[in-house]
């Protein structure tokens, strides 16, 4: 029998083992669940196992447990692994949810269900894959999963998992399935996200709020100081004006320049999309290229003083910003950060204190080669799949396990998943298409074939 | 028998009336008090009456009504005109009161009570006094009492009540009884507050908040902008940098920068109260000057984006401002409005919207000579009284009565009362000293004979 045929007759029973699954309420942020979390890690070690994989175990970490299955027969073939993620984001404001977000309801051709498209369903399309053709004799490699419980709260324990399993988890290539396609009709070829780091501050003025009457003119009013310290931290090109910021960025390569050009980009859409009155960004590039190929600083947040209705004469004793950093290849995020701090301190108003606060360690950007033969099977069975080969970019946001997997495991990973923009992960009434589950069971199966030649 | 006698024989009584006073929750601001307010002003023109006055009479404005108290027998006399009020600020939080707000309760030599210091007890150290005065007929000159009852939400229709009641207010001289003395044993003179205008500002990016990943370097960040445009608004040495700020304002005379000289500052101990690593301010200017002397433009609140722990990758939508000029003599407050207004859009970073809403209107600085006769007369009566001269001194904030009593009226207010700094108006405990309510009723006593002179 074809593993094709071996899907398609098993279509039904797969959609309710895919139900099972997203019955398992594992959301890894709130304790309340941590069962759950256990209870979901198990169910898929024994689905997995049920699959044909010849090992499946749920292993602790110091938080929620990883789920590792192998199915490693041949000695001489490469082996790959796939990574994903069985944990959920909480489903809170139930009363927002048309159907309970455990409760997977069918409607319309879509699942609906908390976890549908972020990743249960990947992760499932994955294993169901790997099953047929294990099944049918038609898989030419090896084959490791990854599938961790705690990415939706930043997978903190996973690097160090990663690093106490590193002999066990070595392979040849990397699929990361926490991903998506452009659309239900134009595939997509990830090739970079940015790295990440972040700090928060606090500027202080006099010990307690004053009245700006009584002494409005004889201190510095810490908002003043904000206001001057943070538009310290750009150049009037939009540049970024910390002193060595833009050290170890390496320019874009003039190879570089003309594959971002290939990059659709329609300006009035994406102005009416975004609402912008115009754009704007770093003098002398090009819209992709300021996204995904230039790093940014970026106020997240910033606060201080009288902030309700009305009116309030007050000069606040303290004002704070939240910032974030978007990184690029060679930018490390702590020495980042350690700019960022530095300029703060010497661009310091008079008369307000400062106080910096590091967020947790950032991560780097992450980018690899549109030749990589992983990302050129990927592209291939995109191609197949949809009929037009995928748009080939990088995203401006980060995806830091990219660049954890490439550092511990040193392959690059490819990004190889069916979620799509609009599918609400994150947000009440999250689905997966139907389509998508059944299209990833067989982009899966022909990427592994793919890989295998 | 001498007015003093008269006083002191008839404390304990006055203390049950300063009681009977208190006990009317005369809440301006809360709709459900309005019965008290008007409950309230009956009392006192009552109470006006039993004093001695001719005429007293409660008069209706658009809001809660004026009392306009009369005794002018001498057609060839002068007449001085006192302003008070008899509402006070809402006592919520009643967990926070030791004894009921509206109970009035004597502690170890101080009455608690809403309203006791702002300003109940010198309106009744003001009527007692006048009583003293008339009933042992010792008052040579003409008293109109103006008490209205809705100061503690902004006099919002004392104007139009003073216009339309032009001829009946007419005086020769003004007293402002909403007001106080240094400390116990330090007279006051204040011979001037600064004005005051404001205006609220939105700077909109997007339409809706954007990922900072996804979005961060392509599209202007409203929070960039806000930095960028609130910097803008002050040059390097603290002065403000709106085009015509300054127009209007006179220089200080050599006389007045004397005069400033004699005003007591200890920069040490200044710092230490206000907590400020160190002051900050026009360049130039004393610290007396720049808080009375010389207008200012402050910031007093200033928010956007996410400001919750943690982080939140965001690119807000809006960003938001709120601004109050404090204002010197001459200066206008709808034009440095709108020349705050002119400055923003001028100074409109890229890529963002501005909405400007400008707050009810300002008033104008008041500034009196201190050699206006009534400031002489009142000097002398504080030096008698306290055994000390008083310090002479203007201050930062702003009483827009002052202003509009010179404007509609055509003399210089002069503030005269006996509220202390510590005696927590506006907030839970609020009580007088009872010394005060003593010293007040002598102390305005010996201010109508000195004006009667």
């Amino acid at each position: 029998m074809s593993w094709k045929n071996y899907l398609s007759d098993r279509q039904a029973t797969y959609l309710e083992d895919f139900r099972a699954f997203l019955s398992i309420p594992s959301v890894s942020a709130q304790p309340a669940h941590s069962q759950d979390v256990q209870r979901a890690a198990a169910w898929l070690a024994e689905r997995f196992k049920r699959a044909g994989f010849l090992q499946a175990e749920v292993l602790p970490t110091a938080g929620h447990p990883v789920v590792l299955a192998e199915y490693c027969p041949y000695p001489d073939r490469p082996t790959v692994l796939f990574y994903g993620h069985y944990d959920v984001q909480p489903a809170d404001n139930p009363e927002r949810w048309n159907s309970p977000p455990f409760e997977p309801t069918i409607v319309d051709g879509r699942i609906v269900a908390r976890g549908a498209s972020d990743m249960k369903g990947q992760v499932m399309a994955f294993l169901l894959a790997a099953e047929a053709l294990i099944a049918t004799g038609a898989l030419g490699l090896n084959l490791k999963a990854l599938i961790e419980g705690e990415e939706e709260i930043g997978s903190p324990h996973l690097p160090e998992f990663i690093e106490r399993n590193k002999e066990r988890l070595r392979c040849d290539m990397i699929i990361n399935g926490d991903s998506g396609q452009l659309s239900e009709t134009t595939p997509l070829l990830s090739l970079g996200v940015r790295g990440i780091c972040g700090l928060e501050f606090d500027l202080t003025g006099p010990s307690h709020d004053l009245h700006s009457g009584s002494w409005g003119g004889q201190v510095q009013n810490p908002l003043h100081a904000m206001a001057e310290l943070v538009a310290s931290l750009h150049k009037p090109d939009g540049s970024v004006a910390v002193k060595g910021f833009y050290d170890d960025v390496e320019p874009l390569s003039p190879e570089l320049r003309e594959w971002y050009k290939k990059i659709p980009w329609d300006e009035e859409e994406m102005k009416r999309k975004l609402g912008v009155p115009a754009f704007y960004g770093e003098a002398g590039y090009t819209p992709w290229e300021r996204i995904t190929g230039r790093p940014t600083l970026e106020v997240n947040g910033m606060w201080g003083g009288y902030t309700g209705p009305g009116g309030m004469t007050v000069i606040p004793s303290t004002a704070h910003a939240k910032i974030t950093c978007r990184l690029v290849p060679h930018q490390d995020p702590d020495r980042i950060v350690a700019l960022v701090k530095a300029h703060l301190e010497e661009h310091l108003p008079k008369g307000v204190r400062l106080e910096v606060r590091v967020k947790e360690a950032g991560a780097p950007a992450f980018r690899m080669r549109a030749d990589h033969p992983v990302a050129q099977a990927a592209k291939e069975v995109l191609t197949e799949l949809y009929g037009v080969p995928p748009v080939e970019t990088m995203f401006g946001g980060s995806v830091p396990i990219l660049s954890t997997l490439k550092k511990l495991l040193g392959h690059d990973p490819v990004s190889f998943g069916f979620g799509l923009e609009d599918e609400l992960i994150h947000s009440p009434n999250e689905f997966f298409r139907l389509s998508s589950f059944e299209k990833g069971q067989r982009g899966y199966a022909m990427l592994l074939l793919q890989l295998a030649k």
